[in-house]
């Protein structure tokens, strides 16, 4: 099995790791992480969503946010937006990346977005042209592509579609999202193999989460094939609404614990990501820590 | 890729998943859960151990569980037994299925059985010789196959020696293990690939630990392969005595879910297994639950 040498994970910690959380992240607390993530080697950082705090009020600092962080030479940024309101308040604070969502599943969309598909795409593309008119990169989340809390399984082909009309607004990158957690080695292998006959692999994230501990395997899966970017969460932070106290995000420490074993490099620093990890989970007193952060913790009482 | 049309799984859970067990599973709930396994499908389930009472206190009762237990026809009762003394008392309650143990580091062998591997095999030799005299099943676990505590790496050749020792007594199945839960995908299969040119796969089982979340990928990369037999541990149990709180073996019902939504057959019964690991898990008063445990409980009240 050929792997590749070097793979780009981007860390969405802060904002899709906290948007489900309950326990409220204080700002300053979300910014020292951030910091402390600055310096661990990452290229991209999700650092906060500029949707409706009415929304998500976990991510209602997100200017705040935006504004204190240290801004790293070399890192990018990144927001998630829903609209053009969403852009206006993410480019007057200086955001580096402009990151769009909407859902593969109509169901799904019409419950996080209030609006189907087909209706959805136009906002969207707005929001991508001002971004680029901005000279911002872009980049768009397609969630429940492996599977759906309402429609069960979704037709690769629709997929497919909504890849197409996103890189007709020219998008710089697709993050595909298994947001529930259901997606298995094989479904992924299929998908992936389908998806790169229509479009670059080197424009293509894979989001994986890891409800059901599979999320490491269908990465392992994507590897193969040749992917080369995946979102991740430090702490595997981002529990599914749909399934409250589930493991979230793949963590990124067992992600990078993967990786550098098989001789993968990332330009991470293990050590400072597992100081990130413990930070985070004690601060929102986290009971269910990623592997490899339990692993780190044996030996550290400092930890309660 | 090419993915076998049916697996085995050899529930390990009442031996391997308790033995580190601080908290005691009283003898009634052991048999109590011994049964409800035994409904569930599964050919095998290892019921105990017959070691030293002294080396594992939380498997003492090893002569009542198993004269206590519902046999079920179809299914193979099997024990863990280190020497003579171990394998009289095993025939003794009519165990279907003997296994022995060595592990693949000398330094972890001398430790754990305080025997040099060379000095080992001749015990193994002797339990295995009058296991066949009485028409029992023969296993032989060998441990810290992709890694060691002590000594890291350990040498290939060394595994295939052990192999060929094991298999010259002509052994019925060989179940490597990644004790300390420390292997990845590439290097399962750059193992196990040279494992096959020596070995026959369908004598071979595969004993993952999910120390670092890596034990589904790890199993992913052995049934591309054609391996198709795996130990497992519902509800996850078999923490790593190296890290304590760490995950245990791979959970069963998490093995499960993968294998039956990449369309391969178990004959076991995903609901059935589910309500035996929420029944041990109650009893341990564990915290840490599997994967697909945490999704299983989300929607049930009556999980305290």
């Amino acid at each position: 099995m050929t792997l590749p040498k070097q793979v780009t994970i981007k860390e969405v910690g802060p904002r899709d790791g906290l948007q489900n959380e309950q326990k409220w992240l204080a700002t300053e607390d979300k910014v020292a992480w951030i910091n402390q993530l600055s310096a661990c080697g990452f290229n991209t950082i999700e650092i906060s969503s500029f949707v409706s705090p009415k929304w998500i009020p976990a991510l209602k600092d997100a200017e705040e946010v935006a504004r204190l962080i240290e801004r790293k030479n070399g890192v990018t940024y990144s927001a998630l937006v829903p609209n053009q309101r969403g852009l206006e308040r993410a480019l007057h604070v200086g955001v580096d990346e402009i990151a769009v969502f909407m859902s593969a599943s109509e169901t799904h969309n019409q419950k996080n977005i209030a609006k189907s598909i087909s209706a959805t795409l136009p906002v969207l593309e707005e929001v991508v042209r001002g971004a680029k008119q901005e000279n911002k990169k872009t980049r768009a989340y397609v969630s429940t592509v492996f599977g759906c809390p309402y429609e069960g399984e979704i037709s690769p082909e629709n997929v497919l579609s909504i890849g197409d009309a996103l890189f007709e607004m020219d998008i710089d990158e697709i993050s595909l999202g298994d947001t529930i957690g259901v997606a298995n080695p094989k479904q992924v292998e299929d998908f992936l193999s389908l998806w790169q006959r229509n479009f670059p692999k080197e424009k293509c994230a894979l989001h994986f989460h890891d409800t059901r501990g599979l999320a490491l395997a269908n990465i392992h899966a994507a590897l193969t094939l040749g992917y080369t970017t995946f979102d991740a969460s430090t702490a595997g932070l981002g529990g599914c609404p749909y399934a409250p106290g589930a493991s979230g995000n793949v963590a990124t420490e067992d992600l990078l614990y993967m990786l550098h074993h098989m001789g993968i490099e990332t330009g991470l620093d293990e050590q400072a990501i597992l100081q990130a990890s413990a930070f985070v989970s004690k601060k929102l007193a986290r009971k269910q820590l990623s592997h490899n952060l339990q692993v780190y913790m044996t030996d550290r009482e400092t930890y309660s």
